[in-house]
């Protein structure tokens, strides 16, 4: 039967990416290379542990494959999903050059990645490969190669609306993948309007996920400080208007249920851990990008636009601080 | 000689209190009761040790006479000025009715104190008394009763506009507050345009203060991370609409002279350097204020209301670390 198998090339082995991996290879419809980076050494060894609402407990997974370059997967190829689970930081890792090597006429490439206008370099580099789109929800993470997934795996998976390819074709390719990533535990779904989950999703996280993140409180508190009233609402309103500019008309009560998704819980979000934590954000897919649109489009954001400019600063001093940039020792002035 | 000395109430022995406080008494015009709290038992024992870019080392200082509360301050009294020198935070205390007891008929306030419409309730409480305006420029930090003055004491006295009283009488309770306050060291100026000179003051509090507070970085680094063009100059222009419509016209060039103004250093303003101690800052009167005066006036002031709510969330996570305030165990919902 292992003839009969996809091949996938899977890069980024989170939280979310981890629980793809297991669950593509759940059913026995794929092979999995997964490309590992920090955790190689310690998955090669004892594999992956894993606690899943999903799965229950797995005591050692390890993907078919487990390479630590995108080089080395070659061997395994050629690889019919090159799958992308990594956080989309473009001003310090482009990932598509990461995977060209890998990429071979009949690879589809499916993006699980947070923000909007994430495509633009794979449909451009890759003009007759299937791009798609995977918007996932799950709450997942991986601590040290020990997976904690909390929430169930659900995902919906739509073709970007800039692949120039024959429709038929790209839909089939899409709704293959459904059928080899579904199981009976998890949930995936064939979306023909992800475009509208993938905006839908920027509600909570161009929000609440950015202002909890400059601000250093949880949803929660910001909620209790003042910050949902005075900030949230008015950039949730904005991120509709550019939607719609976009041609995506989102129901006016996303808002007040997004604000209230986190309930009853103090919840840090995403972006907030991550600061607090050290680590870069995804704020030009989650934040520059829709501003971009605003722009072009001619729609008027000010706290979105004022929201990206602050979350550009505090990348930048995060960057400083993991040293991906240097500040000249003295500061520089006009002449 | 001593009966002809001023009897001056000095409220707040920060860094730029306690040179007001030596200002005062080093030309021997006025006699200072200084209220201290935290410094009260040490300044007793060994007052104040100085290191003055305007008067030199000052192994030991002390007001001629320290008390620990404005009640006991009474019997050094009646005070001819209350001098009010305390970081200006109405969230958490009202230091008009702090200095209450203390104002007698003849009584002038001086409020030293950042922001814009700090003498509302002064004047409200105490209308047949002067409130004075003062502005100071200065550099100066009090390290555990050890001051560090780095850049000379200047400071502008006007009148607030909002002084219902005799303009007579009021330029002259001001004017001999700087007779008094001047000295051959230090440089202190009567400003019938104090208003103009507070507005002017706020470009640079409202805006470079307040994001360097927000994002964690020095105004070098704001600037480098594009925070200046991004950010700081578009919350500039705001703070000149507001001014002017407060009747306030302040030059267009204030904006790059307040922007380049800490050259050549990686400067942290008052406010970075309070949020990294975990201090509360004076968002109300700095931030909050123009707000409303722009909300009054009908002035577009997006940017500089975002700031304000950001900064209203960070001071209350301040307060509920200070245990200044607490939340709820579990996060309330709505039902």
């Amino acid at each position: 039967m292992s003839a009969s198998k996809s091949k996938v090339l899977l890069i980024g082995s989170g939280g979310v990416g981890t629980i793809a991996s297991y669950a593509l290879e759940y059913a026995g419809k794929a092979e999995v290379t997964s490309v590992l980076r920090s955790d190689y050494a310690k998955v090669v060894e004892q594999g992956f542990s894993i606690d899943s609402c999903d799965y229950g407990k797995i005591p050692s997974f390890r993907p078919t494959n487990v390479v630590n370059s995108v080089e080395e997967s070659l061997k395994f190829g050629p690889f019919e999903y090159i799958v992308v689970v990594t956080k989309c930081v473009p001003e310090v890792s482009n990932m598509i050059d990461v995977i060209a090597p890998a990429v071979s006429p009949e690879s589809a490439i499916v993006l699980i990645q947070n923000g909007i206008g994430i495509e633009t370099e794979a449909v451009t580099k890759f003009p007759n490969n299937v791009v798609l789109s995977g918007v996932s929800m799950i709450g997942s993470a991986n601590l040290n190669s020990h997976i904690v997934h909390e929430s169930t795996d659900s995902l919906k998976v739509g073709v970007f609306e800039s692949n120039k390819l024959d429709n038929e074709l790209t839909q089939a390719v899409c709704k293959k993948f459904v059928t080899i990533y579904t199981n009976d535990k998890n949930e995936c779904i064939f979306d023909e309007s992800v475009k509208f989950s993938r905006w839908r999703k920027l509600v909570y996280n161009a929000c609440l996920n950015g202002v909890c993140a400059i601000t250093g409180v949880d949803s929660g508190r910001l909620e209790l400080f003042g910050g949902v009233d005075g900030i949230i609402r008015k950039a949730m309103k904005e991120v509709l208007a550019i939607a719609k500019s976009d041609g995506v008309e989102l129901p006016e009560d996303i808002m007040e249920f997004m604000i209230r998704s986190d309930d009853p819980v103090y919840y840090a979000p995403s972006m907030l851990v991550d600061v607090r934590k050290g680590n870069l954000l995804e704020i030009e897919v989650i934040n520059g990008n829709p501003i971009r649109i605003a722009e072009k489009n001619g729609v008027s954001a000010p706290y979105l636009t004022l929201c990206y400019e602050l979350l550009k600063v505090i990348q930048r001093k995060t960057m400083e601080q993991k040293g991906l940039l240097t500040v000249p020792k003295e500061r520089p002035v006009p002449k």
